[in-house]
């Protein structure tokens, strides 16, 4: 059972957690595990990443599209559904090897035993279908009547988004269109409906849907097994004639027929599952755990775009505006990067796709360079507000840095692009803007920092690292690592240009008028503060002054809060003047420049921050997991890596940051998961097209099986406590 | 009648603030204008400046003495006073012209008419000594009951300060010893009373008392007056034996006798108006207002010291821990430099003396040179908390950046020390000591300072202002300025001594290693930031970023206010994130160097900033009323004139900054009503021993007569709307 999520009975408090645990998607779309008779009220939402809207002065967020897979059953008139009525029996499945969606609902009702089963898949083949089969089978003979059709009233956090309905059946098709308030997009939804048996159907148009009216008397202990089609396309894809081509989808596949649509589609999770199923013996939970963050990173992967990123809730909702965090770069490209590189491409375009976003952003700071949002929407502008916290006390917004003050954002960029090279090798990626992205991440930074006569070295004040609990700090020290990395990154680009590719070095230099620049990068690189451990006590100090705030333990700041949803940070949370963190900071910078560093400064390190740590973000168990095991210690690695991997199947996770809902789905964590099976248990490293492995099983772990993809080379690689088994793959 | 401020009937509710406004004190010590009878209750105060106390981890504060003045009266074994019975008649007066404090007070009992009648004074002679005459006269023939004596269970914020108490009677003289807790300063009080009339006496001694038991049978309407000869000393005045001392004080002034005490301190006074009186003709009010405000710079004055300042709240307790602020430098030491120029020497020396706890100070944040105490004690070390303010929403301390941030200080010093030598032309303060403020000044500047190569410039970062409310801001146009000119007048002071006291010159660049720093402080004078006027509007940007902040108005940002005593400044306050300012800010900074703007930048900029200032500060209106003066518009001047000049005597000023009580006097707000009308109004110019007039009297002022002291000459400047007539003096 190891390939199977499931919960049995049906509680209403979990709606939403399970909205986000059964997720299906395919990329293009994400579609949220409700029932199929839900409404907005449940949170149902059909997801499409990349089409953003915005409604007066209201947050930009993704759009939902209407929900084409809307379902409802009443009998002899009677509404039946688990929100009308406790069913006696009640399961919800999802089947992460193909992809699949289920449930099936018992009901006593005066009637008798009225029994719903329903798959339904987001299409890995087809990535504007949506397909659900639906059986309704009754213990008597009744009237039976189905509405079924395509629901625009559709769950918005900061809507409505859309607007202009028009709602239509054209032969046997039914669809919805619409278009988004701010930029006017497109949206259509278009629904086929097969069925074997005879009823009576009509057509209901609402002003925000289209419904069929299905009615029939049912047989005792009949099965009625019907079959939807649903297309959905936005303006924002390339198709001359949107109508025509989600009508034609649903004919299409309709004519195929649903077990050749769920045949493509297993296919395909087939495939990807060759590339990136890892295998765990000795736990089945474990197993199954990290078998479902790769699901969930799976479902989001953008493998139908050519530059499309993946937002920090996946395509679970609009929580955190549907943006692009550092998040992809640093927790989640490591694993498209071993499995599947040609969605980390993807990935890594976005970035130079949104270079100048960057550079507005940039700009408008009176810098110059490229200083990349801190949550990123379709061009790069940043959609993070002033003010993300609510004060509860007062119910006033709290001006929170995250969006000026971030400055390692453009650093994650920049390291991610160096590390796409330098796993795939392909200069091509620099060419095609790659490069000219860390040159101007190297730009903003020489433009940010100061120098410090005094101390002769360059600094980087007023900046939040990813401890977001401590705002406006000076010298962070992840910070100040990270921008050192993107100016050694800069010159041996450069370098890498100037030998490899002269015309394109030139055309690049020109283009930036970057001549006069490369001094400066080079000298700052020279002199730039890289804050050092402290020859005693080998720990680094995350900040200039850390050490000098009030060293109280978790329990004492937890224990000092007046209200469970007051805001740790800012200017006067609890953590504020504490050494208390949100998460992994000098712990991360050591993790991800640990080949530079001393075993014994990442022990240091790791027990002096650790104690200290909230993780109040997903992003951060998996952090001490992986530094941990650099240090060959699986064991306290091992409960840092469950959480990691089963925050989505337990939904223990942070629903607010002050009054503000951010649940969902959390791919970092996802990642998170498998880079401490991968790149920590396992100890897997990648350098110039070399594989190699430093294994540190958990003790209950028998056994470790992966494949990973190097430069176009397959391997597969085989782990137990005494044995190593790398393969290359013909 | 503009020589006395009187109050009529007793109200309550006025003992706090009336104790402000009836202050007498001779800069040894003040004491509050509260009736003989109220003890610590009603916050009687004889307040010790320069002799601070700390208990437990409680607030650093100065210390108040054993109360030697304690009368009180009982007729027929009833205590009679303003607090036991509501009198029929109270009056309550202060002679400003002779220092007395004054009250007269009548009851009706049930023996009659009882009433009392007192006058003390803080001789001004005498520094060490309170007398008090005391007259109690009744009706009928009564058994009267006086106990008077030495009140040691004093009023203290943060205490109690006093310990080791010894309450003796040494022949006529009864007297309390006691020792502060921290520093074990002994403080001794002495008391000689004298009678005529035959009265029975006892002596009572109490823990931290001893009073005199007077009692005798009165004749009616018969007047029984008694005299009290009280001195103070401290461990820290320069005696062999305090308490011999403090005995032959009182007994040699009780042998002169009241009337000849008196004269001598009235004598003094005499002198004092002599130099320092300003007349005002044509409104009374605005007579006695200003003549108020200068009794109380005469009361605080440190005559008797060669190196002790003044703290922000005067001497009228504890409030602000006694601390010498930024207050006495830019707002005090005007009017002693063309009054009093020795005073203001003592206030410089005060400077020059605690030069090493600013050096400590530096050094603790990481600086070289000189970081001058926010809140300065008698060592320099820097009594200002890290939470300075408690949020009235949730009862927690928030930190504040008062001490760390408001690096501007150690420039207003540098001013100060180089505004005393221009105006002096007295080398001999720089040699001894204050050439070296100056230059440790400038080297903390270089060493707090930050250079940014992207625009070739010093920046002055994360710091506040005058205006409090925004917090850590980047290139504060008053800091930037007042930094320049601390490096401009380091560069000039360098070039005095070089040329006119080469051996200092040489000793001095030895001693603080000085000479390689010399080409760090001109190139850092040549490059560094200042802030200049927008070429369109002509208004100077406070501070970075600050025309990006809400525009709102002063009521809106009042009227968001969810509870009146919040402060509306730090991480949430309600000014935080607009534009209104607590107090001058860049006004402030283009009255000091008025001299080098156009009168269009200067009256942009005041009709800016006022409207967006709260005058949250008493340091603000005055500075308004300055620079409208220098605009030529004396009639904008005149009601920030009468607001500052009054501040005390109508007691209206901010009495909490969150849930902290900062009542006082307000001798900064004295100052600059002085400021106003002599450096305003009349327009008095001083530069190289020469002296102008620029007046610009108000409509209301027919003339307006003062004196001023330039180098030993002392002038006599008399104006009015058509004449100005400036005579030096014998």
């Amino acid at each position: 059972m190891t390939w199977r999520v499931c919960e049995e009975g049906f509680d209403s408090s979990r709606i939403t957690s399970n909205g986000n645990k059964f997720m299906t998607g395919n990329g293009y779309m994400g579609y949220r595990g409700t029932m199929e008779e839900y409404t907005k009220n449940e949170l149902v939402a059909c997801n499409l990443p990349g089409v953003y809207d915005r409604v007066g002065n209201k947050w930009r967020e993704p759009v939902n599209a209407p929900n084409g897979l809307f379902t409802s059953l009443a009998v002899e008139g009677k509404s039946i559904g688990v929100l009308q009525e406790k069913p006696v029996c009640h399961r919800q499945m999802l089947d992460i090897r193909e992809g699949l969606h289920w449930r099936n609902t018992v009901w006593d009702t005066a009637y008798g035993r009225v029994t719903v089963e329903a798959e339904r898949f987001a299409s890995l083949s087809a990535y504007h279908m949506l397909c659900l089969k639906y059986t309704v089978r009754l213990e008597k003979s009744c009237e039976i009547t189905i509405k079924t059709g395509i629901d625009g009233d559709v769950w918005d956090i900061n809507g409505p988004h859309l607007e202009g309905f028009s709602c239509e059946q054209a032969g046997d098709v039914i669809r919805v269109q619409s278009i988004t308030q701010e930029l006017m997009v497109p949206i259509v939804v278009a629904e086929a409906c097969k069925r074997s048996f005879i009823a009576e159907e009509t057509i209901e148009k609402q002003d925000k849907g289209i419904f069929r009216i299905i009615k029939w008397c049912s047989e005792p202990d009949t099965a009625y097994t019907f079959y939807k089609y649903v297309s959905v396309y936005t303006g924002k894809d390339n198709v001359t004639d949107m109508v025509e081509a989600a009508g034609e989808a649903v004919l299409k596949t309709a004519e195929a027929g649903y077990i050749r649509a769920s045949q493509d589609h297993a296919a395909c999770w087939k495939t990807r599952w060759e590339d990136a199923d890892v295998v765990i013996e000795g736990d089945e939970q474990d197993q199954l755990a990290l078998r479902y963050s790769i699901y969930q990173l799976e479902i989001i992967a953008p493998f139908h775009a050519q530059d499309q990123s993946i937002p920090a809730r996946g395509l679970s909702g609009q929580t955190y505006k549907g943006a692009i965090f550092w998040d992809t770069e640093l927790f989640m490209l490591p694993f498209f990067l071993h499995t599947h590189p040609d969605a980390a491409k993807s990935l890594i375009r976005y970035r130079i796709k949104s270079l100048n976003g960057a550079r507005r952003k940039a700009a408008c700071y009176g810098y110059r360079g490229a200083f990349y949002a801190w949550e990123s929407q379709e061009n790069g502008d940043d959609a993070c507000s002033d003010y993300n916290v609510t004060d509860v006390f007062t119910g006033r917004p709290v001006r929170t840095y995250f969006k000026d003050k971030q400055v390692h954002i453009s650093a994650a960029i920049a390291y991610a692009i160096w590390e796409f090279y330098r796993y795939t090798g392909d200069m091509s990626i620099l060419s095609e803007g790659g490069a000219e992205v860390i040159l101007e991440c190297a730009r903003f930074y020489h433009s940010y920092a100061y120098f410090k006569e005094d101390k002769d070295r360059y600094e980087i004040l007023d900046v939040i690292g990813p401890d977001e609990y401590h705002e406006r700090v000076n010298n962070n020290a992840y910070t100040n690592r990270m921008v050192h990395h993107t100016l050694e990154a800069a010159l041996q680009v450069l370098q890498l240009l100037k030998e490899g590719n002269p015309e394109v070095y030139a055309e690049l230099l020109e283009k930036l008028d970057y001549s006069g620049e490369i001094a400066n990068i080079a000298r700052m690189k020279e002199k730039l503060y890289v804050i050092q451990p402290d020859e005693k006590t080998l720990v680094i100090e995350q900040f200039d002054g850390y050490h000098r705030l009030e060293d109280c333990s978790l329990a004492e700041v937890k224990n000092r809060l007046l209200d469970p949803r007051e805001y740790w940070g800012g200017g006067h949370g609890v953590a504020s003047d504490t050494r208390i963190i949100k998460q992994a900071d000098v712990v991360l910078m050591l993790y991800l420049f640990r080949d530079t560093y001393h075993s014994e400064v990442l022990k240091a390190n790791w027990t002096y921050y650790e104690p200290r740590t909230e993780h109040g973000s997903s992003l951060s168990p998996c952090i001490y997991a992986l530094l941990s095991c650099e240090t060959g210690n699986a064991e306290w690695a091992y409960p840092f890596f469950k959480k990691s991997a089963s925050i989505d199947l337990t939904g223990e996770s942070k629903q607010f940051a002050g009054t503000i809902y951010i649940g969902g789905t959390h791919p970092a964590a996802n990642g998170g998961a498998w880079m401490s099976a991968i790149l920590g248990f396992a100890g897997l490293c990648v350098r110039d097209g070399r594989v190699s492995v430093t294994p540190n099983l958990p003790q209950k772990w028998s056994r470790l099986a992966f494949k990973v993809n190097v430069r176009g080379e397959k391997y597969s690689i085989e782990l137990t406590h005494d044995r190593q088994n790398i393969v290359k793959l013909g």
